[in-house]
């Protein structure tokens, strides 16, 4: 098995943003390979798309030594130091309490990297007063990320109103035409407010990552 | 060619709608021919996508009958008496000035049955100040038909916000992943907003009778 | 988790119909609190896609309070007050025995809100004496909401017979290139019948939602 | 070019229907070949899909001895001798007039190979009662083709109501998401009357050979 | 529940072929009832889809009246009397053997009306001898259905070696871009060879219907 | 025809992004009326998709005053004054020669709001030694646009190299499959590389209004 | 059950590969029918896609003789006697670690034929320089089959580097629009990287079976 | 424009196959210079998809050296020495004459890089004979080249009865579900014969290309 998995330590320096795993697809002694791998080397580690039964079969020791939330499927091996801190604010925008285990993923991606987001809930467009209300709020944020299925209105509702940058994250929550995620996806590519970006279905990992790359970018002094 | 075309003049005592001629894929000779019928009938006729250039090859003394409209492709052979008058109010709402063909194809057919709606125009959500500013207006009326190419993200907000019954005319407006109206039906269907109806992309005329058939339920006297 | 959940209690006032639960996507913790905080608030409640398996984990409290339909996957909680009578009547016509769920979904939702459908069933058009017999006592209703699946050539039979209104509610029954409700739905969204409104695949409670909105307008003594 | 184009002369006896010439995609030069190939073996050629324009560019000689119709976009080079006679009959069932191009291609098909059909037209569901006062004569048929476009419902309640094996063509004639047949193929596939069989969207000359194959059957003597 | 379901008893005599429960999204309380109604009435009946779990549920009295097959997932309640005999043969056709269920219920078909087919299997167009060994036994037959999943290659390469009319009925079986039978289904549709007819993905039934319409044809004395 | 648009000249005050006129579906005398608005309000604008043969129709006078490039399809009426000026550094690398059309629409976007790019080109991954010898050029850049169609491989390669924020643009050039931009879009939003985001298939204006955005946060001094 | 399974035992001799099984839709027994019959025909056998609960109900003699490997869900049979060694020398260049069944079915099916492959893994694009550093190994080698999932960025890449042909083998990996390997798919074959050929999602036998065609004609001695 | 267009000379002793101009969506003016840069470096040049009138807005001069085929689409600026000499030998074998177009491209890749292609035409598999009297001379080639439209059954027919590689190339050729080549191209990838492998659709030299690559492999004298 050794050679199978190669970590790219150094994928931070380059790229900005530390290598994560995404568990799916990969076996148990596959995922505690490589947490082994990362704590030999005292290297922190964020985990994605860890279910729970795959999360029980590891070690108890390997267990016991990172924080694991079943919500967002996520597992983080604490970094021993942190190094700068980058000093962005993000607001995470959720349409509805089914998009919470998105959200909660790019939360915890952020935090991984030591940013704490602000989270703001259950603000769908079919009650507009509530992402009136939360308006001010929102716009007092750096980056906005953004979180919806169905139909995904938000996305071109709320990147009309602020001028931060938003990244849709368009959640796999609906049913009939809306199952899967496709339309809320369309609807953030074919926005008519100008400059909203996206991501994959589901993706809060990588929408954290593109919030912490503009962060670097931020803390470059410009 | 006799027996060909059978025209279905019952069909506005039994459904509430009259037969409208849909010129798509009809050779000019066909539609000649239907309108001659209904002229020699004393009936009114409405045709819809008849292109600029088949409206062109029919006979003149034809064309001076009918009244042609290039935007929305669509003709009315006026109906010679008009019977009980309708008394709905409707709201014909678009995105943007790119969806006036399908808004102005409603328009149409609502004018062919006697009901005179009101145009608001060029309101989508990218700048949500123009649909609040229109907001009190649209509600005085008894039935809403929204039109919305893109993301169609318009519907689910306009639907959050009315009482009327709201009928979605997604459109063809968009490219990318929108093009064809396809992410726009999508959002009607996948909405959040209760009770929202769609009709297929590009129908104009559709939404329109879905209105009158409301109408009728009005005019009943409940 | 407070915060998480923001309940839009003012939506029957502003578009006519209460606010609903979709429970899929939701946890059970969710759900209950979502149900202590009508409880509290002294409100009724509509909750669909409520799985057998997650009504199961409510507490026997809560459960002894709602009144749960496994067949529709539906609960209500039923409200104090009804208020002024709704005096719509509609029928739900339903295809095949297999449209039953999602019949009864729609039947639920009007039920709710105080208005007793009338269920015609078995109606397909490959036996279209059924929907024959049935056509005196489809036509004494206001509003007919149409539930198939399969390939959906209920909907144009229907709205080409019926005077009312006819919302289409495509449904999932179906295999091969049927399966999933896509052609059905596609049937409603091209249908040669005018006037034909649609919601999205087994959306029962959106038909129903349709309808009660047009009920509205009724009450108000147009 | 020799060697390009090789006829299967013999498809005939092999599987009961003659080889024909699908002209989209081959250029003038090539279907003047194989017109010169047949002319000279003293065979009769169905030629489908000739656009006028190239069937402009063939050489006179050429035209002067093919029988064309520009509507169904066919040509026939007819046969110095026919053989023994297929005594079927069959109904081609055409739901609009923009069908007619495929009804047609159908039609003139079984003509090439010695079948006089009866055609029916405009019987669309929308105005169910004049498929129903049709339907004596269509049941006087062996087979029945139907031929429709948009939302095909024409197919199942037609298998409905007949003995005869039904044939459907969907054809592309729809917009939104009922152009290309999609839908219209979807409902023959998804029908839900038995024994319902389809061919491709638009080939007229499909179903055509079918019901050829049927006839072939009955002349056994069976 | 009365009025749930209504049989039509008479489709036999008005189509040719007698009504069929299929099973898929019906309780086995509705399925039990259906079979009471045809017991009491003395007629058979032919289930399709009945999965063995939904079958064992039943009560073990219904249960041992009907000839269940779990391969095929059809059941039988066997007819009183069978009337005149069909004189039609049918050859079934299957390319590779993860098709004998769909190729099994299309038999169960035919015999359930009283007709024997011959089954030849594993003929699959890569070792292509297989199937030239088979062709003069298939040739004898009147009507072919062809099984195939995958490429669906076989469709093409049958009908264009025998005069029968040759019902497709591509199969789910497949995985990638074959998966769901799609390709398959498309091949029949898009096949060079003229004449071939389809029915939708994995309906044997369906095949075996439009086999058994040809046979009332046949039986007619033409 | 007052009333049908509306201009939101208070979008770049609020959102950071001023309106722009997407000409696609807008009629000559629509997009005049737009031009004529801006010129009397003494306003810049950008005009997108707006093909020659329009761009032909308006009046010289308005021609004259414009600034039009075929290549990318855009037109700027330049704005008076200018105001605070933009930091930012932008480079736009594109894979093909034939992406650049969509390259140039995001270069003058970016060019209207007074930042200009450094444009790489012709660096697709089948040659990855020119986007080798490029990547210092690139690193120096705050944010990267990266422009391919195909099977759009330079997004994940590019993503993986740089710190900088890379928006991805895929464009509809291809073939086969990647006919229309879906599998470069997908390229985009599966990609390996973690914080890649993407815009609309060849949306060259959303992207650089994405990275006008980020520049936005960087003047604000943090 | 005799006649069901027809075995092309000669297939290796006319196609240079010999018939492997593929388990999926096939059941115990009939799994447990083949290898008896290559049991006693003395003949070697490769299975693919045979999930652990069926391996699980083949007889324990049975069991005994064959050579399992769950990750790749592959079994062999092994070949009494192994003929002519083939000479080629084949990589299996693996993305990441989730690619690895696929991966390893390659291997097998190419080690069931004597061919003994290089593995090299996780060589994902994200990381370039895990690929760069064994290029110079997989330089080495005839043939190149690359096995990745997601966006499929490694065949591009890959394709441009070496001159050995590379078979790209797209695998289910992935979420979202990746979801199910058809993103990965449609980058094989929009590739910019000309010569690149690809077999099915999550084949890894067909690209074996491709690399061993390629050794037959380098057997041949030319 | 300098910088806008990198040629990558190197391509063919990198990867065994020269660099090729897709000259789709590339203007006269970028072609010109391409083929300008060539001519001055001493180069040969291959360019594809080079519509007619897109070479008729060539300088006279450069026409004169370019040898360009309006039915393939390519032109070839012979190379001034052509090197040693590839030793392998190719069949080209095309179901119809409509495929002859891409079977050219494929041809004319062939022979820019010396290798003078066998092509073997209309050998559908409607009529097998053909495909079988041509099956010894196609056994006669060490790879084989595939190319089919519509239902592409010749794929695995093919495939099945020889030993030599064989590379599909799907074309657009077809109507209806099979317009675009999707159902071909899904045939090739569904395969029941092991070892084909495919190229995009219409893709010619792609499938050129590869048979290049392995003719490579064999010059290597193993």
């Amino acid at each position: 098995m050794s050679g199978e998995i190669r970590m790219d330590w150094d994928r931070a320096s380059r790229t900005g943003v530390a290598e994560a795993v995404l568990c799916a697809g990969k076996s148990g002694a596959q995922i505690e390979a490589i947490l082994s791998e990362a704590m030999e080397a005292g290297r922190g580690l964020l985990l994605t798309r860890l279910e729970e039964d795959r999360f029980g079969v590891l070690s108890p020791s390997t267990r016991a030594r990172i924080d694991y939330d079943p919500v967002s499927r996520t597992a983080i091996l604490p970094a021993p130091e942190s190094g700068e801190r980058l000093t962005i604010s993000v607001a995470i925008v959720a349409a509805g309490s089914s998009d919470l285990p998105v959200a909660r993923e790019a939360a915890r991606t952020l935090q991984f990297h030591g940013v704490e987001p602000t989270g703001i809930h259950d603000v769908g467009v079919a009650g507009l007063w509530r992402l009136m209300e939360a308006l001010p709020e929102i716009r007092r944020h750096d980056v906005v990320i953004a979180v919806a299925g169905m139909e995904g209105a938000l996305f071109s509702v709320l990147a009309g109103l602020v001028r931060a940058p938003v990244i849709a994250v368009p959640t796999s929550v609906g049913y009939g035409v809306g199952a899967g995620g496709r339309i809320a996806l369309g609807s953030a590519l074919s926005s008519c407010a100008a400059g909203l970006v996206t991501v994959n279905i589901d993706n809060g990992f990588g929408a954290a990552c593109a919030a912490l790359k503009i962060a670097g970018l931020m803390r470059q002094g410009r």
